[in-house]
């Protein structure tokens, strides 16, 4: 039986989704719990690798499950077993036998989280990049738009990214204010490696007033790494969810 | 002069505002870093206290300072001195002197969030209460508003509580969901020790439909503690503002 999860994790603290010699990552923490349920070792799947630091409110993972339990069942199963960690499976359930968290994926979804505001963090330290310059929310979200569509995006790609084509399709880049928070949110079939990260650093610094729409534009249009402005720290990101096709809905 | 001060705290891990000896607090936190700018120990007098585990977004406190310096330049001054507690000013500013924190309040503001889903918290751990059994929360929010207006609200108190007088006025209530987290808002001049958790404990208790709200409404009208059905733990609270008169507005 395959087995669709859905998890939200706290970054702090974790080296990312994958497993990694370096120390806790999700892919592990999932893998030991499943490895209590399961005679033998399960390789769980995710839709995207996030890197140290990064959170998700709804990563999409897979695995398949031998015992004879309703699929339900499995995330108070699963999150028994992760305790105290702070990794949390939302929902457990039955997925056609050729799903898979990655490769099915259609589109994939990020938020990030800046506060503009000179007092440091105390609520969201960790979880949120402080920002204390003003930014111009709104210039941020027009400059955005000239991101939105399919393009090279080498610029904001970094030098470890295994992708074979810098080339992605960016459905929505959306920058709005809610009092001292300012939300980034996108969405594609597939990012670069740190190419969030990168495009809200650049946003950022449109939003300072120290690159324009047109700087933006004519550093993205360059595709040239060196040509990045900023890159924004892990803290803020968040996975948001993916998207796949109704032929592989749950059961 | 005299500072009004509005600080941001993580209640996880803190005794609550008020100084005592079993363990870090705000207010202990806040004196030991004005003493690292004055030649004396200085009060600082808070709106509010909170108890261990609370939470501020804007709790407001002030103290005096003699040192000449521009009364917005101490926000950043303390904060050097609070690392790295999760203790953060986020504004400093004179107000007239005989403004005090505590009594001049003439309404203060609380927030408690609440999320409703089976799975484990991960990103809101500390931050939140976690409600497993599915709550409706316009059954909550209309149950909410018997409780509005001037009443005795022995129901709601603490055995410990301090005040002279359980008669208070509460000025609203609202429950509202947004997606799996439910918000209760409320405000008043002044709250009972433990009113807040109190209220949102027996309005869970609606939102269950294990009370409904003449249960809830008898209960209150009964002015008796022992009939209290539940007190929310101190996680999902917030602290979130304090009104003052136009009189004592910042210089």
């Amino acid at each position: 039986m395959r087995v669709k999860l859905t998890i939200e994790y706290d970054g702090r603290g974790l080296v990312g989704w994958q497993r990694q010699d370096n120390g806790p990552s999700v892919q592990a923490a999932l893998e030991d719990a499943v490895m209590k349920l399961e005679p033998e070792h399960r390789a769980v799947y995710g839709a995207g690798r996030t890197d140290a630091g990064v959170h998700a409110r709804a990563m999409v993972a897979h695995v398949d499950i031998t015992r004879d339990m309703a699929a339900e069942k499995l995330a108070p199963a699963l999150n028994y077993h992760l305790r105290p960690r702070p990794i949390s499976v939302l929902h457990s359930e039955e997925v056609p036998g050729d799903f898979h968290a990655r490769f099915s994926a259609t589109k994939r979804h990020y938020r990030y989280q800046i506060i503009n505001r000179r007092g440091p963090l105390a609520l969201e330290a960790g979880l949120a990049w402080l920002v204390p310059h003003p930014l111009d929310a709104e210039a941020m979200h027009d400059a955005a738009q000239r991101l939105v569509g399919r393009h090279d995006f080498t610029t904001f790609r970094h030098a470890h990214c295994q992708a074979k084509d810098p080339v992605k399709t960016l459905d929505y880049l959306r920058v709005g204010r809610l009092g001292e928070r300012i939300l980034v949110e996108t969405g594609a079939r597939s990012f670069l490696h740190h190419q969030v990260r990168s495009m809200v650093g650049c946003l950022a610094l449109v939003g300072q007033g120290r690159w324009s729409a047109d700087d933006l534009k004519a550093a993205h249009d360059a595709a040239d790494r060196s040509r990045l402005g900023l890159n924004a720290p892990p803290d803020g990101l968040y996975f948001t969810g993916v998207d796949y096709p109704d032929t592989l809905a749950a059961k």
